[in-house]
């Protein structure tokens, strides 16, 4: 969940390396340090004045207000460069996947963002739509990683990317924000083994094997 | 995550129901609301002497303040009598799991409580080891479900029950908490398959099967 303020997506509404670009950032960092130190029940526009340096009319005027502040410092958050691993194996790149969320959770200093937007989201709704957009958007760019993989044939053909990405990256953010529990290198192996035999087995193409009891699997579109 | 106050689990210290278990019902009730109404930072142990009838000193003397209030609540939410389906297959297991799971979070008011407990986690590290606590005894009972599975010869022997449970689970919490993307039973029943595909390739077994590609599981337990 790195940024990168000089690249921004929407051309012409934001100058890259211009003078808006540089406001927006000094505010989304304004936005990040307040909800790290407060919380978002604690987060208000004269702290974001304060810390960024911008005027509080302007912050009204521009963001509308708390909420409108912690969307854009989200969607800010997503016009970054990342792109998925490649390794050269579907194994190898869902590890480096697993292994990247559990080294930035595993980093107090790179964990404080992500886990203030996901906190964020039970009190805003609009923070909601902006961590459904960045996650959206973070398990498109998986798209490649599968594709690959279905050439080299390690799983079958119509395997859904994001499906894949999502299911490697469950079971670490289940441990860390719902049930609480340590993570571990063991734990994240764990996840990928899963999702392997998983996507080889056909569990995440657009028509899942039936199972074995032959039970209908129930997965109407 | 329903509760039973009839059934306490520490025999001598609250009496099945008696004063002491409808004051513990009533407190935890009134703790629910509020979390519900107001979340945890705008929870206060007035709020609570209000709606339980109980009086604000006892309420310090008992409970400490909020946050043994918060996890107070959550102990009681696991002191209830819940054992895990049992349908004759793992599928079938798995699918009413899931579908527990989806159940709750359909309906605003099953979901209200657990919802409010997991965003308590974020602010409180009380809730957080409460909410710990809670997982790890749920995903506890679930282990005949997959014995039985076991016994049939649906997956290998020594696989993990609760990293079974968890399994199914983590993709749908995922979905709800951290993504914030709606559920439906296709997202639910793709979860089963996922996971019935990679217990039976034993994934979740003691020892993982090595991944094709010849690289280290690197599974250290």
């Amino acid at each position: 969940m790195t940024s990168d303020a000089e690249s921004p997506r929407t051309p012409g509404t934001v100058r890259p390396g211009g003078r808006t670009a540089r406001t927006r950032a000094a505010v989304r960092d304004a936005v990040l340090t307040g909800l790290v130190e407060h919380g978002y029940p604690g987060l208000t526009v004269e702290y974001v004045a304060e810390h960024s340096g911008v005027h509080k009319t302007t912050l009204y005027r521009r963001w509308g207000g708390v909420e409108g502040l912690v969307a854009d410092a989200l969607d800010l958050a997503g016009e970054d460069t990342w792109t998925p691993p490649d390794t050269g194996s579907l194994h190898g790149d869902l590890t480096a996947l697993a292994h990247e969320v559990l080294d930035t959770f595993a980093d107090p200093a790179a964990a404080a963002a992500p886990s203030a937007f996901i906190a964020a989201a039970f009190q805003s709704d609009r923070a909601a739509d902006a961590l459904r957009a960045f996650y959206d958007e973070r398990f498109r760019r998986c798209a490649p990683l599968v594709e690959r993989a279905v050439g080299r044939g390690e799983v079958p053909a119509g395997t859904d990317a994001s499906a894949v990405a999502r299911a490697v990256s469950a079971p670490l953010f289940f441990r860390l924000f719902i049930t609480r529990e340590p993570l571990d290198a063991a734990v994240a192996d764990q996840a990928v083994t899963a999702v392997l035999a998983a996507a080889r087995a056909g569990a995440y193409a657009a028509s899942p094997p039936e199972p074995t009891a032959g039970e209908p699997a129930g997965t109407a579109p």
